[in-house]
């Protein structure tokens, strides 16, 4: 019989594309979402991301129930109802500019709920854990690559890198505690991109926080520029640094780290980055599109704010630095090369999905 | 009209003392607890700590309320019904060992609790905190004595310390995130001792994790030999360095930070060590305790381990370091003087403290 996965926060952008992996390779899935960060819907409705992750997967997931894992009761129903193998915890605040604005949101959500989860999973027996955790944990890096070895949590700049942070405290702590956990952290540099079906994607309800849906909402005529925040950091043309990674490559990160969490091996805390080990400025990433544009004329009569195929450009204006953004960030990729990607997937997976990714940063149909 | 404090787990050792001088000095105090630390009481029945802390005052608290900060619904009833101007935050969990075992219990109770507690303020627009930090935040020091300047939380060895750590990055984005809050971390050194009276003191239901209440239970013959954690540290005699800090001292230090943290100059996020200033190794506080008993024959007739007034001793064995206990840890006591006891006190009162306190250290009557 295959596993059975809770996946919290599986009707959001990162969660829908883990859940469609999941269903592709025939685990069991049950989903719960409070929908913070979308369209919030009435009792167990399914949330359109999952209706669509269903149908490209052409399968059903085991349950979609609408909760919060600050909700005792809700959890120990949820346990005591399914015997689950592993949880994947994606359900999390994720705006840095709003954590500084709501640090205890911020809080509230992503470490009081997290610390609840934790609780209910000890009580009914289940401790292997997939954590969605961030770059950001590194704060403001002296070093570049990242390297998951490196000091954690000094310089984080927001609350929102913070909660994350203690998290992943919390997480090895109660390794500490329990030698029958296993928890796999994988710390997410910037995911972009889009399932190549177009039917799954990254929606934001509000003013995007993250450069590519910003981008989409140019380039589809929803806004009519894109801000920079910020050139006068200490880069290459003096706008931030990100690594950014595929949707799909984190995606199969995350499966990995499913099929091996119950290996040996993996008992404890393991941290692991999931990105390209390469970054891009926020400048050179527009220049990438418009490469990509200019060889894709399909896109470009998808894409209604650029002009003419001749004349093609992205509107933007640089406005000030975004409180708690850091100059450059960027991965080591090797640990998720070696410790996840080397039995079933090529082992430069990451990077030949890297050269092709451009092509679907919009989250764009392409064939 | 005088103010009106919430303490919350006033009913404790620290919190009690507390009580008792915000009683002395005509506040309202509502008090909660959870009782988690003692004898757990059916109702709102009032546990003997706080009956004792209104025989010594001779007054009544406004309220006492056996509840949880961690029930949303119990705070916004109380923040409802009463109009709170400052509330200090003493409920927690507070044994290092414990803390490596159950540390969800720690981070629930003292990360999660404090955030619920924060937003019902909020809610009801109270905004003046004192917190119940720990010299702990400074993890294992690099240099002594420890000054408030110093980073926090990087060395935290324990989950115990690295919930008020948590809880003081906490408090600092809220006080980022809105002007009007203040918030003033005291972070105690080692307090010791009991009330001249000898009716309230330090009363561990399980095996004391801190010295004094060790010693007293040896001393009164409860236990038979003190344990001593290890005597290989890099110290005067190999035994670990702490700042006692007389509880009357401590509960000073409380009441001055009720006066001042509605005036100027307090806004936003402030630490204050108290400590002494002065680090004494547990060999030396037993000798010390000895000079104490030979010259004090009154305390000799009650403490009766010990075996003759020529003979005295305290036994005590040499067992392997506990996990999480760092070598020595003193404070710099300057910012305490400058800030909370320059105008009613006398400049030097925590020094004048310190040479008697070894006279009450057992909790025990004295005349």
């Amino acid at each position: 019989m295959s596993e059975t996965i809770l996946v919290t926060g599986g009707a959001g952008y990162v969660g829908s594309h883990c859940v469609l992996e999941m269903l592709a390779n025939k685990y069991e899935v049950i989903v719960i979402d409070n929908l913070v960060n979308s369209v919030r819907l009435e009792g167990n409705q399914m949330p359109e991301s999952i209706v669509r992750v269903e149908r490209l997967a052409n399968t059903k997931v085991k349950q979609y129930l609408n909760g919060d894992i600050r909700d005792e009761e809700f959890l120990d129903q949820l346990f005591s109802s399914h015997k689950i193998d592993v949880v994947i915890h994606f359900a999390a605040l994720k705006s840095v500019g709003e954590s500084v604005a709501k640090p205890l949101e911020y809080y509230e959500n992503n470490v009081s709920g997290t610390i609840s989860l934790l609780k209910s999973m000890r009580k009914h027996g289940v401790t292997k854990f997939i954590f969605s955790s961030s770059a950001t944990v590194y704060g403001d890096p002296e070093v570049l690559p990242l390297v998951e070895s490196l000091p954690t949590g000094q310089t984080c700049s927001n609350p929102y890198g913070r909660t994350k942070h203690i998290v992943e405290l919390i997480l090895k702590d109660v390794c500490k505690s329990s030698p029958e956990w296993s928890v796999i952290s994988l710390r997410y540099f910037n995911p972009v991109g889009a399932h190549s079906s177009g039917d799954i994607g990254e929606d934001p309800q509000d003013i995007p926080n993250n450069l590519m849906p910003f981008i989409t909402q140019v380039a589809v005529g929803i806004r009519p520029e894109l801000s920079v925040f910020g050139n006068d950091y200490n880069t290459v043309d003096g706008t931030g640094v990100r690594d950014y990674l595929h949707i799909d490559d984190l995606a199969i990160g995350h499966l990995k780290a499913i099929e091996k969490i119950s290996g040996k091996g993996w008992n404890g805390f393991n941290a692991i980055n999931l990105g390209t080990g390469r970054g891009y400025s926020v400048l050179e990433v527009i220049s990438s599109l418009l490469t990509v544009l200019y060889s894709q004329q399909f896109i470009l009569k998808i894409v209604k704010a650029f002009e003419t195929a001749n004349g093609v450009k992205i509107p933007y204006k640089i406005v000030p630095r975004r409180p708690g953004d850091v100059t450059a960030l960027y991965s080591d990729a090797s640990l998720a090369l070696e410790k996840l990607l080397t039995f079933r997937q090529s082992s430069d997976l990451l990077y030949t999905r890297r050269r092709t990714f451009t092509v679907s940063l919009l989250g764009l149909p392409i064939s």
